[in-house]
């Protein structure tokens, strides 16, 4: 019998690694990296409110996944780059088309959400 | 000046609904929903170890953003159904196609995790 992935089975590895790649920041380090190999300060930099430990976190976990790589120059002081390996790039581009789609959506997703909390204000 | 959206920038509020979508479960309920209208409780069993609390809070989330649709049948007892609306479809679409992205990366993901386990554990 062949296993066939499938996210919504619990048992799936499939949804670790769905979990990584939407976790608050994971998604938001590969949509950063699609614009081209980034230092660890200029990544911080791009993802709005990020922390320093968050960040860490999130490239440690897409790291081990093979999605991202970590290239450590041997020079003084240290010099760190992040880039997604080609696996990475095709997850990335779907993250990417997600959040163009709600990107898209967002002016009505807020009057929805703004029509929900008037009647909710109402109904009180 | 027109306000572009951007999930890279803390104060947009695309990344608000980009974290109900990617959420631990909104983006299983957005998938299961894809095969049409779910009761609760079918929807609960088609995703592998979801509780009917996390459920709950899920749908609630994912409703009040104006992407899956409640409706409650007036019968006795109580039925009441859930789908996505058009806009929830467009989003449900692209998440699938993540999933789906890392479904059919997996087998090269969990070589590279295991890799990864075995260097860490000969450098120890």
């Amino acid at each position: 019998m062949q296993f066939v992935p499938d996210v919504l089975n619990e048992r799936c590895g499939s949804r670790l690694v769905l979990n990584h790649v939407t976790s608050r920041w994971g998604g938001l380090v590969l949509i950063a990296l699609l614009d081209g190999t980034l230092r660890f300060s200029s990544l911080r930099r791009r993802i709005g409110g990020v922390s320093e430990r968050m960040l860490t976190q999130s490239l440690r976990l897409l790291e081990r996944d093979g999605l991202i790589e970590r290239i450590a120059h041997q020079v003084v002081p240290p010099h760190v780059d992040y880039r997604l390996s080609p696996m990475g790039r095709d997850v990335a581009e779907k993250v990417l088309a997600l959040a163009q789609c709600i990107e898209g959506n967002l002016d009505k997703i807020m009057e929805f959400r703004e029509a929900g909390a008037e009647g909710a204000a109402t109904a009180d």
